[in-house]
């Protein structure tokens, strides 16, 4: 049994005050979904924005908006249809459904997730682990593909998934966007928006989804010039790091580590995804999260998914959940561009032009036609080969053994001439590689009320930083006579049209509307008194120190700039 | 064939220059999914925070999100399982797959959208109708569902959704909302958000999307008070209405009326909705739509949702599609939480208090006990319905016949004493009543396209509406030497850190980089020139009159508030 904790305070203040509570409540809830209340739509756009600004102000970034819906090819091409599943166990008597390594978890077998289902099932015979439920026995596990499916359009076979990922729809865009954006290179390309994954016993609340929120970006840079030039922005920066060697030695402590060592070390393997997760753990520490609650665990190579070739979990420390990530930095290499490439036959590759052309001179095979048509009759088809070949190869096979073969033909230094020609090199052509940055909206948007959640004198204060809280300021008339309501709602009128987000309550004792928006987090609170009606000011209390000070009417809207 | 009309133009456009194009564009197109680029999710989300912020600022509202996957059990219960359909017709030869009256109106047979099967197989044979790829037979025309079916979790038999509307979200939460509300009323509960219909052969590009965005709200309303207090604001204003006394008489000229005379003739049923199409066409016509081009399109009985008690559809004219929807306005009655209420057993009534409670006098029922059980023995029965039964009734029935039948027992005056009670009544419980405007934000977003797309000089200007461009302001060296780029880089750099989104660009002649802005849009040019070094002006060029004036730097910021 688990004592009540922050998860459960949370949790009911949360369904109280309209910040989420689980879906379909009426219906007798659906597990992995939430929805969210006035205030959980409002402080999840806030982080939403401000995510948005930070990481647009520090690298060249375009954002776009592309389907949920996608068709089967686009995930068999990017290895989801046959990467994306979880293990699952059934048991055979009451035919209850788990997710296998959550059943070891429960039995405090470590590293579950990289186990295989063979291992899997080892682990079950051997602790004589049974359905919880009805303890009957479990059967074999079986991969369970943890995306929606459904049927686009009236025919059966159009089989299409509910997105796992946003970044699908970045690298498919990626020719296209280079086009519009007139080869800007390197360059970002962004996306917020919904993902869908098909859980098989989500048991988390809002932190293990089954439809949540993605902020993705892809980041497409040249494989040969990895060098971020921002990266002395951040390299003194410190990071908690569980990496591959701590976890080889099966410790759990985290090294401290500059970036500059990080990298240095060859702890991080590329300059830009260093860069990104310096940023990403400021943009964390802007949400109220101290360092010392912040870690990045490296994935071993059998815990990574399947297009990564380095990836570090950005993790929070939560009161219940232990170590969750919020955000995931992966190098994916150029593996999606190429599988795309190869299953449409479209060219997803970057030129980039030399800042001046590059003449080089290079070696091209002649053939000599009389020779080659006295030697093999019709010489159609030996010509075009020799198009195609190197030079160079030709030269070495004639230096090692006086011959070449091409094809079917055995060819002899008299059959071709080896001239040299200037080339004019305009540019080169690569497939980009990616590192990606990837939040997780709603687990950002638990983390910050957990971190919010304080008390002064045994009451809920919402701690939410000042700039990102769903409401700004609450106007309050002291009563509701003697004209207070007026001048009260001229101003949260005039607050309103500045674009605030701003509340009106005239319901209740001042201190119990004080303490009702203490728990929802807002800053300030604006009371209009008698003795507004005399000399035109107000009263602004602050959620945090309780100091009340007054201001002038006009001067209210400096004080909510945070 | 069709000439080349402005949706040609603006397809064109917006692919070049990273507005929309059609998805999956690399593995040969999906119909009905658009991938919105830079501009467009740009154009997209100032549209969504203009509405935001226009309907916010008018009617009492909060904001809720919630999940776009819902379980069969609430769509069985709002109807959409059994209505949500459209009829599908098959070649029999070559399997392909029709929207029925799509077929019809390739025949220019009229609102084919309200034909039964039976009325369209009739008109297929009328016609003498065959499939326009392979000229076979057409079978027998069926309802085909188009929502997008899926599983939820791992067992077969739990079906989901995608939400087609965001409204249900609204009903099914419509208790918890008026709880954390503290039992405001009327109240507004508004959702932004995707929607999926799976369109059986969706041909129209961004117009038929079968993944898209609503804007939707739902007015709940006290139906014993349909008053709506802010109708004088609108209240004269004209608007363009095709209503049902037009079209039975089979025109197609619509009326124009004021507001109030709509309401007065009983063409709009109710005062709410009134006032939120009022509200709509002020909002369509900020968007850049002129008035004449919009007009009210009531749809007939037969054409409503089955939730409807009357719908408005809000159209625009497009160059291309004719009058299209971009909004609808309908009464939805009770519909929706009665349905959920039936469902669940769970009571989504609203209890309005007096402002004072009502003391009324009450005739009560008490039983003589005696009487009764020496007439008809046990008598718990009979007691137990005697609390149930109105006491008018029984006095009514004693004084036409001399006796009363409750259940299976007859009653005589004897058996009972009536007495009458004061009785405090503190409320009034009802069902509320909802008016639902909801908005298509792509088609808002095309329509807008359209109506922006103009000439100056042969060379295309986008005259969006300033407040809504995807980009105030374009910031252009002159050159890219002499320290240009730094001054400009710096304003740009300040410019962004306030908020604005702005670009900034240096490749090509300045006459080309202002015929860009233009294409895009841009309100401002901002040039930074060789005066810019001497005297700290740049020069501003405004997009739609071309002229040009100068201004310090440090006033730049008040130039881009529109």
């Amino acid at each position: 049994m688990k004592k009540t904790d922050k998860y459960e305070s949370i949790v009911e203040l949360a369904r109280r005050r309209g910040f989420f509570w689980q879906s379909y409540e009426i219906y007798g809830g659906l597990s992995g979904f939430i929805d969210l209340g006035p205030f959980g739509v409002g402080l999840k756009r806030k982080i939403e924005n401000k995510w948005r600004r930070f990481f647009k102000n520090k690298v060249e970034m375009v954002e776009i908006g592309t389907p949920i819906i996608t068709p089967f090819d686009v995930f068999e091409a990017s290895g989801h249809i046959e990467n994306f599943n979880d293990p699952m166990i059934e048991c055979s008597s009451c035919k209850r459904k788990y997710r296998a390594d959550h059943i070891l978890n429960d039995y405090e077998i470590p590293e579950t997730e990289s186990l295989s289902l063979e291992e899997i099932e080892q682990e079950v015979k051997k602790n004589k682990i049974k359905c919880s439920e009805c303890d009957g026995e479990l059967s074999k596990p079986i991969n369970f593909q943890t995306m929606f499916q459904t049927t686009i359009g009236p025919y059966s076979e159009s089989v299409g998934y509910g997105r796992p990922e946003t970044a699908q729809g970045m690298f498919i865009n990626f020719k296209r966007i280079n086009e519009t954006m007139r080869g800007k290179f390197p360059i970002a390309i962004m996306q917020i928006g919904p993902a869908l994954r098909n859980e098989i016993s989500p048991r988390q609340g809002p932190i293990r989804l089954r439809e949540f929120t993605l902020m993705e970006f892809e980041f497409f840079f040249d494989p040969e010039n990895q060098h971020c030039p921002k990266l002395n922005d951040v390299e003194k920066e410190q990071v908690n790091i569980l990496h591959e060697k701590i976890k080889l030695k099966n410790k759990d402590n985290s090294d401290q580590l500059t970036i500059k060592t990080a990298l240095d070390k060859g702890i991080i393997l590329n300059e830009w995804l260093a860069y990104f997760m310096a940023l990403s753990q400021r943009f964390v520490l802007e949400l109220g999260i101290p360092l010392d609650k912040q870690r990045f665990n490296e994935k071993l190579s059998n815990e990574r998914a399947h297009y990564s070739s380095q990836t570090f979990d950005h993790e929070v420390l939560l009161e219940r959940w232990g170590w969750v990530e919020v955000a995931g930095h992966a190098l994916r290499s150029n593996y999606d561009l190429s599988k795309h490439m190869e299953k449409t036959g479209v060219d997803l590759s970057f030129f980039m032009q030399h800042e001046k052309p590059i003449i080089q001179k290079k070696k091209i095979v002649k053939p000599v036609k009389d020779v080659l048509s006295s030697k093999f009759g019709k010489i159609d088809k030996i010509i075009q080969l020799l198009q195609n070949v190197d030079a160079e190869n030709i030269e070495k096979g004639f230096k090692e053994k006086g011959e070449y073969k091409i094809g079917d033909y055995l060819i002899h230094p008299d059959d071709i001439k080896i001239d040299s020609k200037e080339i004019k090199e305009t540019g080169r052509r690569f497939i980009p590689n990616v590192a990606e940055p990837s939040f997780g909206l709603e687990r950002l948007v638990y983390a910050t009320l957990e971190y919010a959640y304080s008390k002064n004198e045994d009451r809920v204060v919402l701690k939410i930083p000042k700039d990102i809280t769903p409401i700004q300021a609450i106007i309050l008339p002291l009563v509701s006579k003697d004209k207070l309501p007026d001048i009260a709602n001229k101003i949260y009128g005039r607050l309103t049209e500045e674009g605030f987000d701003v509340i009106y309550d005239e319901v209740g004792s001042i201190g119990r509307r004080y303490a009702r928006a203490d728990e929802i987090g807002i800053p300030i609170a604006i009371t209009i008194d008698y003795q507004t009606i005399e000399d035109g000011t107000v009263t602004l209390r602050d959620r945090d120190s309780w100091e009340q000070k007054r201001v002038k009417i006009e001067e209210v809207q400096t004080s909510l700039k945070f």
